[in-house]
């Protein structure tokens, strides 16, 4: 179990790692596309938009219906979940950063006081 | 501006794609690391493990100080921030499925009920 979850986690990784896949999912949250829709965006040939488009299928964030001779593609939203899950562990760190960036600035606030009082009471 | 954006969330997720990565930024939450330290849980050389740790710098993920002849790493957490909130924007998605699966399940509650009636009042 443990094995699955990190192989979904490097697949998720790995495929949100580029613009162009990352781009692809903005325009699924708008709504279902085709793979000829999902390309024209950028100028890439229908061959590279399905190479990135298997990469997305394989993390498990699209799923791809045929009508027809169509392919449509869905949003699966499911494992960004664990991908942001993830991150949210670091949570405490970033904002452990700015929580002492902020005391570091009311301090040089209050330090710089009374050089300011001593100016203006000469 | 957001070309920088784009190329910063490139080299995180790609930084984060990878089980090795994501285990030592782990171990880095708990404090900094030699790089000796780093490859240590790893069946890897220190070589290997260097490469790792060039990604995770390359991503700003990483900051490494040389003490003597000591590389000692330290967690960068800051460009985490950004990822967790680009996939911050997908929660609607995952949320609303979970939504509605369990509208789904009350649905099929209520109309498992009468029958339920109907089995325990003959």
């Amino acid at each position: 179990m443990v094995k699955s979850e990190t192989t979904q986690l490097n697949t998720v990784f790995h495929a949100l790692g580029d613009a162009t896949r990352r781009q692809m999912l903005l325009e699924l949250a708008d709504g279902e596309r085709t793979v000829g829709e999902l390309a024209k965006p950028f100028e890439i040939s229908l061959a590279a938009a399905s190479k990135h488009i298997k990469v997305l299928e394989k993390a498990g964030l699209i799923r791809r219906e045929v009508r027809w001779r169509t392919h449509v593609c869905h949003l699966e939203p499911a494992p960004l979940a664990g991908a942001h899950e993830w991150l949210g562990f670091y949570e405490r760190f970033w904002t452990d950063r700015l929580d002492a960036l902020e005391r570091l600035l009311h301090k040089e606030d209050a330090s710089q006081s009374p050089y300011d009082k001593e100016g203006d009471d000469p």
